[in-house]
């Protein structure tokens, strides 16, 4: 098994030396779901303006760039797309999120972020409604390049 | 059953108007679940230095103060204090947070949003063991204050 | 007429020091017009999603909140209502920002630096079609509160 | 006529993927011009310091770097030079923004965002002059690079 | 003698609770010592634009109204005056900061990150002449306010 | 002797063009000394979990990759590597800091920066202790890369 790659010998933290890496193409993707009572979903603007989820793709594709800003050891990568799907489904909101870079390390903490934010947005603008929402299953779904190889969640969800 | 405040009759959101609430003393605690493998929990260095938890820690405390900037219709409340929680079990780790302000509104997206990203630096630090890994039942624990009044999750956790 | 109130007697910059001030209501109101043609405003999803604008919506309020950051001399003052307006026009597309706050200081910029990205992200979402789109007419619609007493801009767009 | 490349069929917004796009040198250079009456303009410290344009240059130069933060859609590019003019007419002063990146896309956006922010901070450093100073002409110069080519705006103004 | 106030028993960081703080006026006030070689200090331009000096100013106003975001425990305090003072000596130049705010806590960290950030921008302007630079002697000069009371360091820079 | 870079023929400040250098390889290493009584040390927590130097080292890392934020001419370089080295000695805490980075300008700033965010956090942990504690010798240790060639201070702390 590998060892925590955050950690030196002496267990400090550090953004790892990624000096050494080759930019290449990298993808991630990653997934949220907010389990919300049919009666929050059906108080969501449910015409075509459908703007809690508006707001959360923008605040998710605002956060994917700012990841290394909220997560101490990332490094900075530039992404080349970010990009949100909602999926309104009988027991809540279904978010997954992409994200590409060429970069020297993946882009999986951005994917996961713009999820997560996603869905924290959606809950700030429905807890009006319901104080009991829940953000759960928040996860990668699959990351492609990179030295470690390609990741694909196998389907549980 | 209330509106969504966040929307006005033509249905676009805004920033609602809190100028004529009071600034009264609120808190509020959020709870975050990091699912791991035994196998990832053993290699988390269990030694007094505990530092993943650290790191997220001091990423939660600075996530929580920058809720505003993620959380588009958050008002900028200053927080009078954040405190992390961790507890080590054996499906994994579990975050609380606990924030409080003196504000006219309340203060449980930065209680939530400190949560999140204490479970998403956790995910970083240890996603080279388990690309599996899975954040869950991220939610309002408590809050206190403000007109709504109190609301306590019954425990289901 | 009174002196540049950024410039002490040596001319060097500061923040003025407002300590003195009791925090009062005051609001601010603030105008942009982005001039495009009629093939481009064609163009913007004309359907209820009206997109360009809900992206420029949201923009807006956290520019608005992040002022502070941007306009080196500005105070940082918590706003309790952000809401900002659009009317299409043949000629164009109309901004109008209304920001409230209760503080030692005017909010003035804030209205303006949410009038100003509004119509940034407009065109960043619509210079494919055009890079000849003008931003124009964007200055201050009102304001109240404060020692200067209330204004309020004579119509003439 | 070109589509909205910020839309998707769905019309939903999305940062798009420049994955495929090769890393090129790109320049833009963007206007704004602040009108203010002579009395205002007689009050700018008139002596070498030449304060207000110093203050403004620097907000603008920090901007342009902030603009993924500001505009949702926008790319994180990093900018290789950024400069700004200021020219002191009879009606007010003119701003230019000179930007130059080596990137998958171009820095309209960077330098529009230099010379809005560099208008908006003059504005902010003599409105305890005047409160009806307006920003206007606010738009691109030119580019240079990219597939869309170059583009130079036929002077009037 | 006092114990570390950011430590609960368990040792963990925290942002302490100043709930029950009422919020007084505080100032603080800040030095820092930039030493530099006399060629570097005549190239220092030395008319009277010193514009080194005025983008350090500019600098160190925004990196104290930012603190909260740099040092992770500290809490967020909306700060009513930020000034900055510098000389130049023979031996390199002074950097004073001044700092004033109506909240729970006090602002000796904004006082100290100004004067830290006005140094280093000063560094990063002359350092093409000079890698050998120094920055020394950053301390807190005075404080006022708050329960602990005044403080006044005896002059011995 | 080189002229100073950030300055123009009219000695305006201005982002320089470093369009045309390669990206290359490069390191810096920056030093900062807390000089603090041995009353003051003998209080942090000399167990094994030393965190005021664990918050200070992951607020120094977060604050390496924001510099361009604060120093105002600085270009944006995503860096490779960050890291932190503490040592307490009798006078007080050494701080070294490590950054890598690919560009086609240097990483000293950041490296800097790193180093007195370091020693700003662990002057806000440990003043409730005392209010004399001076951060002192910030300087560069060591750069490799980049036509200016490497440079390496002859020890003198």
């Amino acid at each position: 098994m590998s060892k925590l790659s955050h950690y030196d010998s002496a267990g400090t933290a550090r953004m790892v030396d990624i000096s050494a890496k080759n930019a290449t193409t990298r993808t991630a993707s990653a997934h949220a779901f907010i389990h919300m009572s049919a009666e929050v979903l059906a108080a969501l603007p449910n015409n075509p303006k459908g703007d809690p989820l508006e707001v959360a793709r923008i605040a998710a594709i605002l956060a994917a760039k700012r990841t290394p800003e909220l997560i101490p050891l990332c490094h900075q990568i530039p992404l080349s797309r970010v990009d949100i799907e909602f999926g309104i489904e009988s027991a809540g909101i279904r978010v997954k999120s992409f994200v590409s870079c060429t970069a020297g390390t993946g882009a999986e903490m951005e994917a996961l972020t713009a999820a997560a934010v996603a869905a924290l947005t959606i809950y700030d603008m429905t807890k009006a409604l319901d104080k009991g929402i829940v953000i759960t299953d928040l996860h990668l779904l699959s990351k492609s390049g990179g030295k470690s190889g390609d990741y694909k969640r196998e389907k549980n969800d």
